[in-house]
């Protein structure tokens, strides 16, 4: 190893360029949700230097990077994956101590993680991400002849990195942000996360490692620590960084949205943040299994502790006895639910502050309450029901409490379920539970779905996103910062690259994607007509 | 034609939704830049209710309009570059008299505007701007199983678009912007351009009568007249308005960005704004032909007087006797250029001191003038020469002066060159003058114009943009305020979409570019595979 640490020993410290770099002042340490007991090591914070050292860095590495070819590039995500299997069960256990989720589960976040850059990995070697088009000239064209033209997409650039606390591992350091700025030809720097520190070390040490075994510049990934907005700002703000992904609160997205529009040269901000993710239960569904569709919505709202950017954090449905006995079966299985730790002290703190300013609504009602527990940030469950018309007096219900918090929405009629449809903000997920008979009713409110959500799922539930070619996680404002795009699945690789056109260009000067005999066998669009050619 | 008149009759008023409509306040009137004449008739100003009008017929045909089959648009796309030609001669003629441009240019321009709208018009019916792909479900697999999950891109909603002045027919009513709206799905609502009010109103006319004849919904189009930032702020922030494409001033973009990402929802803004894209004059091009290549850049400095996106306002080149040449032979074809008419009274004005303002700098040599005139609004073209550490000490030098004025850069060396080249903001073209002996040179300067660039050229000049599939009309901030598209060019389609998953939605319910018999006989992504499958 580089680092000349054993693989698990955990340093406290940053790493820039592959140097492993003390931070200073007040230092940052995870904890334990479980015990509330605080975590070896304590990380200090890098602060503008160090945030000037990894870009300049990054920027350096750029042009030496962005020229390795589709293989190479592919064999840097894998290695990166292979890095991190071979950190072994000591990875999903820290993943496991930080952030209380349970062990099983960051396992199988480990797969995943690893399986994403084994798909960009295919998706680089495939290299349709470059979108090759070629306009032959026409020099006996009247009145004027065509000249040569090509276009294929370049990387913007270094790629800042902010990091998720509820997927500590598949939305972390190697998740699918950096995986796919990597995947575009882009260096990243990554803004640890205060809530899994050693994690995010283990990580980035699987990265650098990789950037060294692979012959890459040490510049092509740094990991910098740090509390609050400054780093973060100094960061987004730095001239050498093209473009940043986020996944996190509203309130932060929008912070360094604000911050990258303002500067001198404004920059693409991908800020996963905010989703209450409706869920629509229409009439032939509810006759068919109502209890069985309480138990279900359940056990998604109250998976790792609801900390899912898909959490159903709303179902909508007309009133009446089968409506009734959903909201019993759901209310029996959030009476009997145990609680269960949240990421941090603060998330469980605004989790609690959340559910109890929307009880204190005077149209909400609280149906049912999970089991209490002295655990020092424990989630309990809550179902909680109002009225179609208080939610469309727009009284701030549709804000997203992040946790297993659940609001049920009773309507009059169809008519008034599709209002609230109407009314609702964008969304990263809107899910349909329907059967044969409700297909009428369900087709009228698809063109709305489109218009407020990213996917729209049918007779399942929003939490589990499945990384591949056709996800969209992702949506319209204020789900996310910019609609036009995905942050999980191959598709995230078009958020880091940008068309150039190369008129006249002579052969020897082309891109390879570009050249006659296609030398890269890829997809190319020649005068409109796709083909391998 | 529904508005009672003849095609060529002008009537004064905005169309909305198909009804003529007489504006308020002051009045708007296009001059004749070639007499300082005023044009008949005169067009009063839209306002807040006439937006509110526009955008809320704009929103109520939108799923309408956006359920149309490819077939249904295509047939509507190539119905407006019909009837556009139906107007005729007078249609030419008026962009003519409106702008001052010759008539041999706006009947050409009318041809580009028509081409293009057919171009759109097989893109849609090629299918592949909504990005179809499939990953079908894997029922079996472990650890768990995969829904079927299914994706395209959907139209944004309602787009509001600005014209530019320099191109009355291209870039205006039924310009780029309106032609990849409307082509991928979205009603528009196009603020008119006061220099060309009238042209404004037959081309509007010719896309309304398409909107009646193929039986859409009538706000599937609108017109609106205003001056000033009212209207267009108005707009802009109107909440229906779901995207913006503009084309102008460096001012005016960022204002109307500025305004469209403060919206309690942001919106995603394409403003087409400053550039002076550099041409680098290499020493084998220099030696080769340096007096030819002087004529041949005043030729491009000087078409249309200058006003063009990608005019060649700066020349970049190594001190020596043949830059001397080149010189000597572009300062003589300057101060042999007739005075030609600018589009407007404060175009010109602005040229003016641009070219004061750029010769009044103490490093910055006057070469030569183009002849003078009495006209009222003419164009006096300038070549000015500086050296490059004056250009590089930053006193504003990298400015756009709107029109045909060009500064030269004069180079100690080649490592200076390259410093002028990495110190240049984005922009929309850059130009690379070289033979075969100056591969070395070409090839270590294009990574840098890759990153500065939207289209690199060699060995032409960057007037005249080919509307193709490889075609970039875009480059990094500030040429653009987003670099991640083009507005010419049918990658133009992609800033009016956006991806939507659909996830074990059923297949009475699946759009028809995602059901499993591929009926629309697109290319679609399955399981990562393209094909027609």
């Amino acid at each position: 190893m580089t680092t000349g640490h054993t693989a698990t020993d955990l340093t406290g410290r940053m790493l820039i360029a592959g140097t492993p770099v003390f931070g200073e002042g007040e230092k940052i340490r995870a904890v334990d949700p479980g015990t509330g007991a605080e975590l070896e090591p304590a990380y200090g914070h890098g602060g503008q230097a160090e945030v000037e050292r990894a870009c300049a860095a990054a920027e350096s590495a750029f042009e030496i990077y962005r020229a390795t070819t589709f293989e190479q590039r592919a064999v840097f995500l894998e290695t990166i994956a292979d890095n991190i299997e071979a950190i072994g069960d000591a990875l999903s256990a820290r993943a496991h101590a930080e952030s209380g989720l349970p062990l099983a589960r960051t396992t199988g976040e480990r797969g995943r993680t690893t399986g994403q850059l084994r798909l960009f990995a295919q998706v680089v070697r495939e290299g349709s991400f470059t979108g090759a088009r070629i306009d032959p000239a026409l020099p006996d064209r009247a009145p004027a002849p065509r000249a040569d033209i090509r276009q294929r997409k370049i990387p913007l650039g270094p790629v800042a990195v902010f990091g998720a606390s509820n997927f500590p591992l598949a939305f972390s350091v190697a998740g699918g942000d950096t995986a796919s700025a990597l995947a575009a030809g882009c260096p990243v720097v990554v803004k640890a996360h205060d809530a899994h520190p050693g994690t995010c070390e283990l990580v980035a040490r699987a990265i650098s490692d990789a950037v060294t075994s692979c012959g890459l510049p040490a510049g092509t990934f740094s990991l910098l620590y740090g509390s609050g907005p400054g780093l973060g700002t100094a960061l987004v703000t730095d001239p050498r960084i093209q473009a940043v992904g986020f996944t996190g609160s509203r309130g932060a997205g929008l912070a360094l949205t604000a911050a990258a529009h303002s500067r001198p040269q404004p920059i693409p901000v991908y800020a996963e943040m905010s989703s209450i993710n409706p869920v629509f239960l229409l009439p032939g569904a509810l006759h068919a299994r109502a209890a069985e569709l309480g138990g279900e919505f359940v056990g998604s709202l109250t998976m790792g502790s609801g900390q899912f950017c898909t959490n159903p954090g709303l179902v909508v449905a007309i009133d009446g006895p089968e409506l009734t006995a959903f909201l019993d079966s759901a209310a029996d299985a959030v009476s009997a639910s145990a609680p269960t730790p949240m990421l941090t002290p603060g998330i469980a703190r605004s989790y609690a502050a959340g559910v109890e300013a929307l009880a204190a609504k005077g149209e909400v009602t609280v149906l049912a309450r999970g089991q209490e527990s002295d655990a020092p940030q424990s989630c309990r469950a809550a179902l909680l029901v109002t009225d179609a018309s208080a939610f469309l007096d727009g009284e701030g219900l549709d804000e997203e409490v992040f946790g297993s918090s659940s609001l049920v929405i009773r309507c009059r009629d169809a008519d008034e379920l599709r209002q609230v449809a109407a009314g609702l903000e964008g969304q990263l997920t809107a899910t349909v539970h329907a059967t044969a008979e409700d297909t009428g009713e369900a087709g009228a409110l698809l063109p709305t779905l489109e218009r407020k959500a990213g996917r729209i799922l049918f007779n399942g539930w929003p939490t589990g996103v499945e990384v591949g070619h056709a996800m969209v996680h992702g949506g319209p404002f204020p789900s996310t910062s910019d609609s036009r795009t995905t942050s999980v699945g191959t598709l995230a690789i078009d958020r880091f690259v940008r068309p150039v056109a190369y008129q006249d260009v002579p052969a020897e000067l082309l891109p390879g994607v570009l050249a006659d005999c296609n030398p890269e066998n890829i997809w190319r669009r020649v005068d409109g007509e796709l083909g391998k050619h």
